[in-house]
């Protein structure tokens, strides 16, 4: 049985005023929140007992023994599952980011929360740890971002920061910084180092120009067949995971 | 100004039952919509005076010059734009898709209208012009998946049928059967042809036992590092979209 306090306070963590004040964000599901706590620290789990039957020890500050009936009152889902987690903020330092050494993923103003969370997902597959935000890009603690990483918050660490400034930084290192242009070069055909930055833009505008113009490495996905001029664009999560995969596939 | 009786038509085509019984479906936007005029029979047409001033002549049963709140009332979006369109089914015929001359996508028991909007924009990008889905793959007319094409539908053609039935004919013609398993071979590494049948399944189960038994051609999307255990899985769109772009990237 949970409280109404505790169902307003998870239903206040749907905005991100709420979730940055408390340092607090919501994950649901049987798999997913399975998969979140060996990584975040858990303040309250809401859980079926056949749920927490599956579990070892579980380590939450407050297990909440749940009916459906609770879980339905504080889902952020249409389809409930047996299990709501409120997680504290994680400790991810910028610095840990090596664009030197690894592939470092950027977006720049990526505006819808599930297009973020499926970023996340693919970035796990790829083994892509670190991605470098613009500060206007959706909050991956915002309830669709996390369910669309299917747990891969649980292994991709995701950071805020201004991107001029980010850039400019590596780049003067000697880091390489890809982007996606309509006039950029055929990526198939382009050298790929396993190391740099990888610059993503907002769903409709692109990535902006002045941080554009920091990508010295101008790569396009060819479309097929190349002389039509029918097919308008693919969406950034579609055109980031060619972009991975592509990447990786010059590793292996 | 829009009636009453029209606000409600358009709100009943949320359903599929009765996008159904009427053989419309509703698309929004002011690019979508620009888009699928020359492909689709339009029924009704909901704008602005400031849109319609920006397009030729425009070919629909009814015109209606709207106000903001017009748009606003009838829309299903969040953020309406200019101009919202009652569209006519378009006569697709499933025999005009022919896997031995060209890739043909197969859907099976995709679940999310906005994977399936997705996937047929990609669709689009990579010249698939057919997409064949089993009948309980979300509808294309959803107004979801409708937006998430974003235009893609002007060019690509999606059709409902039993999927082993189909597959099986085709098999026996000597058209190739991909499909992706966890146990599959190395997608970079296999010989892939410029037609076939791809066949992608559902978001949690894959694809059904008996449609996996016809596939003879088992790929596997591999995740970097390969030691690795802890990345999960891909979203359908985007392992559709790894896929695609693997089998042009063979052609360019």
């Amino acid at each position: 049985m949970i409280s109404k306090n505790k169902l307003k306070y998870i239903h206040s963590l749907e905005l991100k005023k709420n979730r940055m004040a408390e340092q607090v964000f919501v994950a649901e599901g049987n798999k997913l929140v399975a998969d979140m706590l060996p990584a975040y620290s858990c303040k309250w789990l809401l859980a079926k007992p056949c749920w927490m039957a599956t579990q070892g020890d579980i380590k939450a500050e407050e297990l909440i023994v749940a009916e459906e009936e609770d879980i339905r009152k504080a889902s952020f889902l249409k389809s409930p599952q047996d299990v709501l987690a409120v997680f504290r903020y994680p400790d991810w330092k910028l610095e840990e980011a090596n664009p030197k050494e690894e592939l470092v993923l950027v977006l720049d103003g990526i505006q819808d929360p599930g297009n973020l969370g499926t970023i996340v997902r693919l970035a796990d597959w790829f083994g892509i740890e670190h991605l470098v935000c613009s500060p206007d890009t959706a909050d991956i603690f915002n309830p669709k971002s996390v369910q669309a990483t299917m747990g891969a918050l649980a292994h991709v660490k995701v950071h805020y920061t201004d991107l001029t400034d980010y850039i400019r930084q590596w780049k003067a290192a000697g880091v390489p910084v890809y982007g996606t242009f309509l006039d950029g070069d055929n990526l198939y055909e382009r050298t790929l180092t396993r190391n740099g930055l990888l610059v993503m833009g907002n769903e409709g505008n692109g990535v902006r120009p002045e941080v554009a113009a920091l990508a010295d490495e101008r790569l396009y996905i060819p479309n097929y067949p190349q002389e039509r001029e029918t097919a308008e664009s693919l969406n950034v999560a579609i055109a980031t995971a060619i972009l991975c995969s592509e990447f990786r596939r010059r590793l292996l």
